[in-house]
């Protein structure tokens, strides 16, 4: 069986070496447009943060390695251009402009996501970057290196324009941020984007929020942001205002979209046509609190789903576990994390939510070093379930996430969350957990 | 309604409050036989750390406060040493030597555990301490500070000796570690024994285990410790062999008992006797993991006991959650943590159990500040069903635990709890968080 992947990234890459350790025999051919695959996009702000660090340690695996140690026929540089459903091939560009053909028995798209820039005039501009492939991760570096950048703005606010704050931080490169949306982490309760004002304010970093970029222009050799109020005038922009699926291929090749224009797929990582497969961040996923088809693209999704896809291609049936939207980001000192359902997403989804926030510590009382760590929780009136969790602090909410995305995975109401057994030592937590506590004060709610 | 409660620890006084919030015209009557009320005592090795810290920052609510702002009668130097069932009365001796007697409609036994000491002699000498009570924790504090401590030995190397070598390692007291067992944490796999004596080294710990004590011995103003090989002379012994449950008024009063005679409650907190109540550190438990009887007497467990205690005395029917026996503490740079059963557990509580152990990284690949961290999971042949996890590393393991507590809760498999979507950022996990990674290797052997 011929089994081709388009998109050499993790779930690409996971789903070659998989297919090649399951069934050896498979003939497994991966075409990847760029010179790159299977590295850490997740670790490029850390990577760029630090100038000892070579953007190449990022990556985890080399194309040497797939092609010699797993017999994968990895091609870098082709570029696929269509998918013809009809006779099973797909077509596309080379690296050196040659078109090419490769016929498939099965066929796992798995493009990716794309940084998405915005509609103004001068995102084309030397010093404009958008962070998504080892290649802007290059960029970046080189640029901040090479110019000697000493001030930057990141336009867009979401996890990965926070984590680029703390890196140009890192590198003591005076650095502003701004959203066209008012509020610091839009999901959470207001708390939230005061506790991340404050530590912004305390480390320096500068802020406009709710405040629209209209174009970026380049004067006296720097970057003018044009804003509707004042300009500002920087060395270097960073954009991060979302990713958007790379999905153009499925939907020209007229396979199903799912939200987001991502592509539809089944529990099975199976798009509308049977014999292709879509995974990663160009794919859907089901929401295991609301049963619905969402677009959250994150890493282990894209690992898991590159496994999957595997295990089913080589005669072992794998239906996918569904999500329930973890993700976990560090921005300055502080750690923010969030699971499952922010009370919009349960009033969309049919839920009748209530939420609470509540302060507690991450440590007993008195111990030394005790932060306070802020928790918000979101549940459905109706049937007592918990729905979401969120939290931010100096310490603790990173790891604690995930005993409420086990609660959420398990169904579980507030009032069994309640009852759970969590850990407790002076150094790591007050007697009654901060998920404890915010969970028996929404109790009351119920 | 009159409410009496022998004890006014953790569960006592959390029952006292609670019942005076629920039910405000409710008489409540604590009998203490201490001075102290609602301390910390698991911050207490900490406290003892710190010479700038004052014992007394570790009570969390006092006296005063218990009998003018919340209307209980708070009785301390009462000492109970008798329960009539029959008149339903209990009669003691109060500090001044003076017999009591109190009548009771309902009654609450919340006496706590108190240090095993070992049956040989010189357990009585000055310098040999356990560690239980506030008072003991003065009375080490002021022993370490009035004499000048050099040189100190922990008999036995649970947690809490172990929370103690770090107490005196950090107020820089040379510290050896002794225990009867051959291996330091005996429900875990070697690795992690392993793992603990690295660190003890790397502070300059010393140890001896599998070897018992026989005697104790003043010589030349020291104490001398007479082991069954070379004897070791110290300044100071802090003998951590266990807890035993203050049972014995229960005992005498005719009520049943559960595991290593801690008093038999039932899911309401409700002895053997209608009107007589247990919680805190002198009741059992049920596991939920193996549906049995099970006494670990933890800080949680106790709170959430005199909770519910109160609850049903004041008309709001509260059935307590089982335990799945979640611990956690620090030793040096070490996190220990633990939920469910261990191998041996498992085994005896009649599963066909696996284990398996891997190493896995507390942050991604090459990310600086990477820790190694081990985890083991204990799981049933039979049914896939997760039993237990354990975990150990310089950072990770504390929260971690939670996430596994959580499925043991909601008594999912190996597999399912493997594909739960936990949390990923390059500063907090690898990609697959550990907890998954070794999920992933145990299912292979299910």
């Amino acid at each position: 069986m011929r089994f081709v992947i388009i998109g050499g990234d993790a779930a690409g890459m996971s789903a070659a070496s998989r297919a090649k350790r399951n069934k050896p025999e498979t003939e497994v051919i991966v075409l990847e447009q760029t010179a790159d695959v299977s590295y850490s996009a997740c670790g490029m702000p850390y990577n760029i943060a630090d100038p000892a660090r070579d953007m190449n340690d990022l990556v985890v695996r080399t194309a040497a390695v797939f092609r010699d140690k797993q017999g994968i026929d990895l091609r870098l540089g082709h570029r696929v251009e269509r998918i013809d459903r009809t006779t099973k091939k797909v077509m596309g560009l080379s690296g050196d402009g040659k078109p090419f053909e490769v016929s498939y028995d099965k066929l796992l798209i798995a493009t990716g996501a794309r940084a998405r820039l915005l509609p103004i005039p001068g995102m084309d501009l030397p010093g404009v970057v958008a962070l998504k492939s080892l290649g802007d991760g290059r960029s970046i570096k080189s640029f901040i290196e090479g110019t000697k950048v000493k001030t930057a703005v990141v336009i867009g606010a979401g996890y990965i324009g926070l984590e680029m704050v703390e890196a140009f931080h890192e590198r003591g490169i005076q650095v502003d941020v701004c959203d066209i949306m008012p509020d610091f982490l839009p999901w959470a309760p207001k708390e939230f984007d005061k506790v991340l004002r404050d530590e912004l304010k305390n480390k320096g970093v500068k802020f406009r929020m709710g405040t629209g970029v209209n174009s970026v222009e380049q004067v006296n050799g720097r970057l003018r942001i044009n804003f509707s109020d004042e300009p500002l005038d920087v060395d270097f922009a960073l954009v991060g205002v979302g990713v958007v699926p790379n999905s153009e291929l499925a939907a020209d090749a007229g396979l199903e979209l799912g939200p987001s224009n991502s592509i539809a797929v089944d529990k099975y990582l199976r798009t509308s046509d049977p014999d292709i497969y879509a995974a990663g961040d160009c794919a859907d996923a089901f929401h295991h609190v609301t049963g619905q088809r969402v677009w959250i693209p994150l890493a282990l999704r894209a690992n898991r789903g590159g496994w999957a896809v595997a295990d089913n291609l080589t005669g072992k049936p794998s239906e996918i576990p569904d999500i329930v939207g973890t993700g976990v980001f560090k921005v300055l000192d502080l750690e923010v994390a969030r699971t499952g359902l922010s009370l919009k997403e349960a009033r969309d989804a049919g839920f009748d939510p209530v939420e609470n926030y509540i302060q507690s510590r991450s440590r007993a009382h008195g111990h030394p070093g005790n932060q306070t760590i802020h928790v918000h929780l979101v549940a459905d009136l109706k049937t007592g379930r918990l729905l979401g969790a969120g939290m931010i602090g100096k310490e603790g909410a990173a790891h604690r996430i995930d005993a409420a995305a086990v609660a959420l995975h398990a169904s579980m109401t507030v009032a069994e969350f309640f009852g759970c057994d969590l850990a407790y030592a002076p150094p790591f937590s007050p007697v009654w957990d901060p998920l404890l506590t915010a969970a028996n004060q929404l109790l009351k709610k119920l």
